[in-house]
């Protein structure tokens, strides 16, 4: 029997951004399907239903992929694919694989011969970096930096490095209850001439992006308290 | 006077995939300004046209940021935004900004203290990396490698050791004519174990991503010539 595939379906970043997120392709997509793997199935019947979903919620399947179930082994994400179904993947927010946890499911899948297929949507990483200004073709994404302040303040150091010696954006988030901290440690941390772009709830009514220089920054600090926010420094 | 917003609008990537790309707010979008700073006049126009613009194309203003004009201080890309009226920023394919030109034009908006923001569209390299089942949480883009055979060699096993210390993605493209020789050089260069996904054509009709160790894939070699290709390796 032919083997299913699996779709790589972004949500959105925030409230009330449909229309920012989702395309045609994708709605017509969420209703040729009815199996999902999902991280948090509250939330992914909410977008489907926002996707511009018709078939009644009742009828889905949906694998919940949360960090409890993802290791247990008796859990088999896999059984729509092997008989054939197409799959649904579904993350938190934005793009399945991309900063969450949602590769691994993909990497199994290349591993049994599925076929992949990613839908375009929005990626807060890509529309930071598209919006900071810096250099597009060269970037490295971190993730997340050390939670421990002296080391915190040591990679920070090192990425300005990285980035003046490759010529390379650096690109890292917090999680937002300690985006004030962190902000903090970098004005105090990097080069007064180095830049950092701010990306701030994006897609939301409340989105700002903004480049400035360590110096400029340090005059007037914004207030990112538990604001979804990537960072993105580059020193050249 | 207020000054204008720039919005940055991606492009698809292939023929016959606006139902892929465009979100009904980027629709909107494109028939609410009438000036754009594009690389390329004609496909601008089409790619507007794809997006369902419904302003006349002859009452459209486009600013040429193609190679030629980038360096010519005679032209005032800003005029407009200054004079306070919005103005899009469209590339040859994918996100502005993204492995492409147009982030100097980012850059000075925001020296100018110019709004930016950024739409959702279609990135071959964030399709390619959520696409790949490899980490997504630490990754860097290259762009392209060296030219010169042994430098390439050389760069190959530079990003394999990365990926291998780092835990992390690299990513690179290559000119499309020169993929097959590219290709031929991972497949000696990298260790048999290394994963290699080829995402070749994304959004398009012949769209294919695959991930395989260096080991399988060279018992079955792809024909990638001409056809524009995201390279990710990962080693761990």
């Amino acid at each position: 029997m032919p083997l299913g595939t699996l779709y790589l379906i972004p949500v959105p970043l925030a409230d009330e951004a449909a229309a920012k997120s989702f395309t045609p392709y994708l709605t017509n997509t969420v209703n040729e399907i009815n199996e999902y793997i999902v991280e948090n199935e509250k939330t992914a019947r909410k977008f489907l239903k926002e996707a511009g979903l018709k078939t009644p919620q009742s009828e889905l399947i949906m694998h919940d992929y949360s960090k409890h179930n993802r290791d247990n082994s008796t859990v088999d994400f896999f059984k729509g694919l092997q008989a054939g179904k197409n799959v649904g993947l579904m993350s938190e927010a934005g793009c399945p694989g991309i900063a969450d946890p949602g590769a691994g499911i993909v990497e199994k899948a290349h591993r049994m011969g599925i076929k992949v297929v990613p839908l375009v949507g929005p990626s807060s990483v890509l529309l930071a970096l598209m919006a900071s200004g810096f250099n597009g073709q060269s970037f490295t994404f971190h993730g997340y930096l050390p939670i421990d302040k002296v080391d915190r303040s040591k990679r920070i150091k090192e990425l300005e490095n990285l980035s003046e010696r490759n010529d390379q954006t650096q690109i890292f988030i917090e999680t937002p209850f300690r985006n004030n901290p962190l902000l903090e440690e970098i004005l105090k941390t990097a080069h007064p001439k180095t830049r950092l772009c701010i990306a701030c709830d994006l897609t939301s009514a409340n989105e700002f992006v903004q480049t400035k220089t360590i110096a400029e920054w340090q005059k007037k600090v914004p207030d990112l308290h538990k604001r979804p926010t990537i960072f993105l420094i580059y020193h050249r």
